[in-house]
């Protein structure tokens, strides 16, 4: 029987290897360090569990309408509108099934066939797999190394853009680098955007996890609100991956649309979840506190414990689950030229296991330095401790 | 700013301006009687909820695999299998956020732009809009009154199929009409498909939803199942609409393109939703059987009290949740042409909701007759005999 052509283009997310790989090690007897996850092993606070059952005792059971409850639009146009400066209104917000949505919803919403899109790379897998599967053309664009992070190459970015490109999608607070960019920088994107007339999906998936400072969203820069997709989930800040609740915040004219997707797609998000939602949001903020708190020493143990390992060059990223080391002396050192059999041999001789550059977007041609994510959120302090203690150990032994 | 093409193809449900229109008419403070709804007003189980707590409890509140936890699949592989005489394993069980994502990831799967779906017209609105918003030629089939319900007109469906043609889409147990096709009718259209080479979506969403009798599904006649994928859903069985479960079993080619699928729509459908699921399959049957007869005695207090309505045509499903009347009778002792007409006039005049034939596809060419769809899934027993008493005297008052 034959499948579809379009199949073809379809991409996914290949760290799920590196999961597979780290379970069938495990099987055999083994320690494993989790570094591969961008799941978090700590509990939802009990508060937005509790109003979840309260709404199933209510009889919250039945469909909701296809753009979430009205109360989660309300809070949510309140609360993401105030934190970023933004004036919205529950017109603005669909809820989905988590924050993934959004980013094919998007790409479907904007772009026709043959159209551009420029994404981040490396990136969320995703951006570039939803383009390519709707037809587009999926242009990447590059982070350089600043000596204390990694900023767009904006001036690579600007000669991409073409009578074609109708979007930029932007992850500031990077997934895997953890990036964030200067004002300067982001500035410098908003003009681009405004110049040519995109769409912009801005991935704020990590807004609020930040370790120091304060977020700006995109939308917020003069011109920005009417061209600006924002991509909101309550999965990181409330510990509900699981849960799979985020949202599209949208001009209107595009919320309209993905309601409609909504529709086609899954009639509604779990209605009782939404109510989880609404407690998340306007309840006792000290649980996500308390996440946060205990993502911090974790940022900081994965840094620390990386220091002084020769070899590994890291930043300490201010927001984010990711530490994404340069690796390529350290590959040199070890005698291995090749960033995926330097995970599985670290994997082998240490238990610490990882996910590397290739598992966000194909290399572009002319990339050096070979880099590795270390996810900081599945993982306990102790734990992270003792993997890179020995991590540290079979790279220092060449 | 420019939203994309593709959008011009995307339908929708109108049935839901039905919703809005009854919600505003009570809001006017009117009494209104819903036969609109294709919700459950009955709670879930209450040990698939002390099962979703339980699972909380233990954490399971991170992600999931994307193709859904193994006990789920494994405890659908079987049920599902069983129930219809097929033997399947986990590897054919993809779980998803409700029944309605396997219309969309079975189209993506298996058609390409320009390929036909035949696809029952009336019937679920979404079929219509999915093929058509990938590129595809959607083919209507008609049903024809028997004297006791409806029938697909094979003769149709055959002419139809060509060289194009991938795929049929099945809903035996139908929405909106409530037919059940004879095993000759069942099987002609198998033999089509196997002749053509074409896949299948059986809608089997009303499968364990039947008054009498048992009910057989198409992917267990000789050479189907390789061809047919079933849309399985928790939502009726256990009054879980909101919950959002389901999942598409499917031959392993298909169930792996719709994992993938999975992957970049939404990660995975909520954790601790899935264990619910698991409880709803193997644990206590006591609680679906009671939603069961509930139903059965709303659908025969709904039949009951359209049996002596003069203009009225009513026959009695032996599954589902709605009764089909013809009302062209009716409509033209009351001086009404239009059915859309009927429907405002009815509510204003009696507080009885309901949908109406052109809310499941645009109408054929050569339809004579009109009919309404009566829900009886969303309205007590007293409420139905009350409205509907008021709509037979609103309808004998000419």
């Amino acid at each position: 029987m034959r499948l579809a052509d379009r199949l073809g283009n379809l991409g996914t997310e290949t760290a799920f290897a590196v999961s597979l790989r780290a379970t069938e090690w495990q099987a055999q007897g083994n320690r494993v360090y989790p570094f591969h996850l961008g799941d978090i092993n700590l509990p939802t606070p009990a508060n937005v569990v509790a109003a979840m059952d309260r709404a199933i005792a209510d009889g919250r059971t039945g469909y909701c309408p296809a753009a979430g409850i009205p109360q989660l639009r309300e809070v949510l146009a309140e609360d993401v509108g105030r934190r970023r400066g933004l004036s919205l209104g529950p017109e603005n917000v669909i809820v989905q099934p988590g924050g993934k949505p959004v980013i094919t919803k998007f790409i479907q919403s904007i772009m026709d066939p043959g159209d551009e899109v420029l994404y981040p790379n490396p990136g969320y897998p995703i951006y570039e797999s939803q383009i390519e599967y709707f037809g587009g053309v999926a242009r990447p664009y590059r982070y350089l190394p600043t000596g204390t992070g990694f900023a767009i190459d904006v001036e690579q970015m600007r000669a991409m853009v073409g009578p074609r490109t109708r979007a930029i999608v932007y992850n500031d607070l990077q997934n895997p680098n953890g990036a964030e960019s200067s004002d300067e920088e982001r500035r410098a994107i908003a003009d681009l955007a405004s110049e040519h007339d995109l769409w912009v999906l801005s991935d704020e998936a990590y807004f609020e996890m930040r370790y120091s400072g304060s977020s700006t969203s995109i939308a917020s820069l003069p011109g920005m609100q009417e061209r600006t997709v924002i991509l909101y989930t309550f999965s990181k800040k409330f510990a509900m991956t699981g849960w799979r609740l985020g949202a599209a915040v949208a001009p209107t004219a595009v919320a309209e649309v993905i309601s409609k997707l909504n529709t086609n797609d899954e009639s509604c998000t779990t209605h009782f979840v939404q109510h989880g939602g609404v407690e998340a949001i306007t309840g006792d903020p000290s649980g996500p506190a308390a996440i946060l708190e205990t993502l911090r020493r974790r940022r900081d143990e994965t840094v620390d414990a990386l220091a002084g390992v020769p070899g590994i060059e890291a930043y300490r990223p201010e927001a984010g689950f990711y530490v994404f080391p340069d690796v390529t002396a350290a590959m040199q050192a070890k005698g291995i030229p090749d960033v995926g059999e330097f995970a599985e041999q670290a994997l082998r001789a240490t238990g610490v296991s990882f996910c590397t550059r290739r598992h966000f977007g194909r290399p572009q041609p002319d990339e050096t330095r070979d880099y590795i994510r270390l996810a900081f959120s599945g993982i306990s302090e102790d734990d992270i401790r003792e993997g890179l203690g020995r991590f540290a150990e079979w790279v220092g032994a060449s």
